[in-house]
């Protein structure tokens, strides 16, 4: 029996947050484990939307953090499942901050997070395959092994010599 | 004139809290971005605690979440700096998961966080060099390089070519 | 000189919020505070996007409850500016109940609600007009005359006899 | 076999807030959001002391929000029961903002939210009626069977032509 | 110049909280340290009310927690300045439980937590003595003469052998 | 059958806070009420080490508040099980302010919780005896049947010329 498929664009998922002072530091900047949270909450609605399934999340892959998000301003995250392997899926998160009355508008910070689907008891359970439509999309969907394997490795379950789409890595781009 | 140097163990913090209702998923379970979150907020006092400035946070490396971690259960978080360069630090954590009615205890996460020492105006300032002591801090002294390599190759930021340490992360120990 | 203008669809916000115990009642349904709490927050960025101002909370339509939410679920907040008065908006809001494991997904509330754009003095201060383009936006542009002057009559600041168009609400969709 | 009744006044709560800096906007201001909020609770807690049951937000009337509140201001809020309808209850909120160094107090707003008595599966029950004592609370009695009608007419649950106590909404105070 | 007077009865203030799941432990009751942080702000609002000055905890005395408060239980806080001493001044808190379904309330505890006035650059300054009218007032107020006794002993700050006061706690209605 | 012994230091608990501007009065100070929600988390952990069982907070000595801790401050909080007497232990618990930038540090508060150990059901239950080993522990030890007495006579559980052990009270160091 054929395997389910549904289209990465069905998992999209946009979050609006305003910054407010909890959420900073002693330079009324956002702290970036409160961007994490964010980005968490996002990427597994997203990671539900494909599997119609209770998720958990599984790995986070490097984040870097580059610009400030001040106080007051407006961030806005969107997520969509790349590609799912039996149980799991990888979820591509980007995250724009805004300040409004300025008029300034920036990508702040781009993620992968993988999440597991379970049933009820907490037991791995199978999922539909993703469908990609747009470049952006397959362009994903390729880089989802590589970036799979270099988490296998890194999380010592997977031999570097065995890796072979990783050995890409260092040539193309993520 | 030299600079500045401090033991790797002044900058030790231990943080521990208690799961709650708030901070768990459909399976009573803490979530992802909450702990990350937790892990932010402990690095980020080791890492002041190492450079006596404010910092803030520069990139998360990958991190892995195997088992869930109930509501009710005790999270104790460690955190060290491993090693400064200029005004950058990489903060290595622990997490431990206790459920204490029942007596069970385990690793639940290790991870790596690295921070930015800055001034009031939020601008990069130089900070003292680690000196590792026992045989753990040296082990994570040197590879915080490798690790570094990574993260830069990662952001784009170095050419694979350049990494000549990151080549050892595919037969060395993390 | 002719006032400056903006599309509706330029102030358009999606939010997206999960449903945490801390959220719920007794009966483990969403509160209705907690709903207009986001409700509000939705709307406010809705009204900075049009006026590219700090904007302050004015008032707040009729509000009907009628299908409970439930811990877990998914809810979608959409808020769009409908039309501008000198230095007030009117934000039509739209709040969507998504349980995903099951697959059901309702339209939960409609609201309007007004804001005023201020100065860093807290001090009213002239908006753009708003250019509705699709059928929606327009008899939401239409609708919204009507619905001022009920606000007015019901806060007293304006005498029935005077509401013309009000008159109509009670023949024509709101 | 004749009805429960019970006193107005029974159902009287009073809860009193600090305004603390998340609650805030840009401006250092309570947020709408958050105080309507509050008024939730304080109107659920007196429709929970009026019926002796759990109850749920079923609507708010029209809100209007004139002079804005200051961090750090004592935020009063007052809530009575002023009539039942089988298993419906309007509420009567007042809200008092106070500024106590500088002595200076105002009501900040006025606000009628009507909550339903249910029973644990969620279903309607019939709760007892109000008895008004005062002038104020027997104005308010007789208010609400307008308000109610208004309520039924914006939300198109009643034709605008047999809201026959309506009608007086545009001669009365309201 | 004789020194300013404000009756007991101008502090007091009434607190009602709901308790939500995140304020309980794993019975699902109340947490005691969560009662604690309603009771020091009932208690700040009530001393700012009587001294008309930003207020600074300055101690708690003993307090005992007998009875559980469980979830979706109402808590309602009452707070009464019981006697000034130049700039500080002694609260008297009392809470009271409440299950409205099941129509259940008793006091579950008895505080007295001190203030002290100061001005914005956190200096302490004089303010008004109180003036007890009830019976009960009147009690409060002689018996505040040598709790405060008790706290200095307690506190290291006044020798047993001079607290003359303090010597009929052991006889005496606390 | 002897009763089970553990040390003293098995029971030790570090908690590190940073304050939020949440956590702060108007003066950008930490408020007490906080400071004791944290103090009772920390003091149940502890106490839940020592009986691997559930708590709940039964009682709270006199704490004094003495020096302000600021916003951005870190605050750490160590608590240790002193005794323990049938179902019910005392609790001391230390909390340290820290201005990391600055590089201050001192010791903020000092305070003994209670605590009760109960079964799923809430009944107290016994728990293990403890056995002091350092000569600190020894003189928590040693002072604990002393202040257990004060608050037996505080809360009028024992009559004052009972408590013998209470009467070094006001020679001893606490």
């Amino acid at each position: 029996m054929p395997k389910k498929t549904k289209k990465a664009s069905e998992s999209f998922v946009t979050m609006t947050e305003l910054v407010l002072p909890n959420d900073t530091n002693t330079l009324n900047n956002l702290m970036g484990g409160r961007l994490m949270h964010w980005m968490d909450i996002v990427a597994a609605i997203s990671a539900q939307r494909h599997s119609n399934r209770i998720v958990v999340t599984a790995s986070v892959d490097n984040i870097s953090f580059t610009k400030p998000i001040a106080l007051g301003n407006v961030v806005t995250l969107q997520a969509k499942v790349t590609r799912a392997f039996n149980s799991s899926m990888e979820v591509h998160i980007e995250v724009w901050a805004e300040d409004i009355p300025s008029g300034t508008k920036y990508m702040s910070n781009r993620a992968f997070f993988t999440f597991v689907a379970v049933d009820q008891g907490g037991r791995p359970i199978d999922i539909p395959e993703v469908e990609p439509e747009t470049a952006e999309e397959k362009d994903l969907y390729d880089g989802a092994l590589r970036r799979r394997q270099l988490r296998l490795v890194l999380g010592k379950r997977m031999k570097p010599e065995e890796a072979h789409e990783l050995k890409s890595i260092f040539k193309l781009d993520q």
